[in-house]
């Protein structure tokens, strides 16, 4: 009997957002992974905290947070081998995913290498979009509307091509490219409709217009929500 | 003493999908509003029934299910009013929102007419693009992709010109439009890129390569799942 991999959305940081499934996974596997920076608290763990067994194993997935140094595929092969280590014996894994395991999270990196072997589960989480948009009290997208989401990294030439081709989208990983994003929406006459979020769902959430934001770089969990039209359909 | 409107999202079909916070606010509100078909059952309070509380007042929000009908301005209207009734008199009102609210939701019709008036929170929900790619095993975005969420009733010069400009596409609200889809997505040269994913999450969950799909109509939740490159980076 081998064990079952479970890659756990936890939700975009209020643990009252973590699901029912997640909440009950947790607290049934006897061991779980976390990413986690080089140094410091990991933030799915802080989430997900509360339902981790006092017995379970842990292992610490730890890497550099800068959105555009991923991914580090020494450190993956690594935690791959200590999961796969508990799976052949019998113990689920659960892996803790801040927001939802397959937009844009790491334990994709734990799939590719673990998922032909062992037994995987995928549990879906809420998403920091979602948590955004709400925090916003701002419809992502409404009817017909296409809605793009764009990696602040890439170059300003992709993002306004992204931003000429949709109705709304939603501008992430924007660390130190907040102020080089600004321009580009500037350019393309949407920064008034063009909304700064960091933290959504937490105590110190922030939610201003994207002209009021200053240009130090922005904190790992924010992004920016634009909306060509007025919002909301009559 | 008013009450206060929460927007619900219970998640894409599964109830345990449902957040903890969402399972919560069901229980205690004494009134909770739902969204359905002209006739039948509601996929929304199927999910969330559990949680629903024996003596809590209900209000139906019947409308045509087909998505190029909505949005049906008398409805929300007439359930706006329903609404802000108990909310005038004290009594906090869930109105439960099938995935998210504010992605393609129809609770942003109700939340137009009411949270300039009443105290109103949006608690995001899992998604039904974050369950279908649950379902697929297959990540929505990776690293600096750009994800275009492309609804199946736009002209096929938008479509296409849509996934033209992305690395990754979910094209959702299929139904009647899943045949030319598949032949916009055949002649962009992706059809063998493409998975179709129906009742993601649900015991009857659909998984399978969009050229083995026939040309009946697909269900409301059912989306197609695009990405043009092999999948998870190493």
């Amino acid at each position: 009997m081998t064990g079952t991999l479970h890659g756990i959305g936890v939700g975009p940081g209020d643990p009252e957002l973590m699901t029912l499934k997640a909440a009950r996974l947790v607290a049934a596997c006897p061991v779980v992974a976390w990413p986690a920076p080089l140094e410091g608290d990991s933030f799915a763990r802080r989430i997900a905290a509360a339902h981790i067994r006092v017995d379970a194993t842990e292992i610490a997935i730890r890497m550099p947070l800068a959105a555009d140094r991923f991914p580090v595929a020494a450190v993956y092969d690594e935690a791959a081998a200590a999961i796969g280590g508990h799976l052949a014996v019998g113990r689920d894994v659960a892996v803790l995913c801040e927001g939802d395991p397959f937009l844009y999270g790491s334990f994709m990196y734990l799939f590719a290498r673990l998922a032909d072997r062992w037994p995987t589960r995928i549990v879906p989480g809420v998403t920091s979009l979602a948590a955004c948009a709400a925090a916003a009290r701002q419809p992502l997208a409404a009817g017909n509307d296409t809605l793009c989401v764009i990696p602040a990294p890439l170059p300003d030439s992709v993002i306004r091509a992204r931003l000429d081709g949709c109705d709304a989208a939603a501008i992430i990983k924007l660390g130190r490219h907040l102020p080089r994003v600004r321009g580009v929406l500037e350019a393309a006459g949407l920064l008034g409709r063009s909304t700064y979020v960091a933290h959504a769902s937490l105590p110190d959430a922030r939610v201003a217009p994207l002209a009021e934001i200053d240009d130090a770089p922005a904190p790992y969990f924010s992004m920016i929500l634009v909306h060509r039209t007025a919002g909301v359909p009559a």
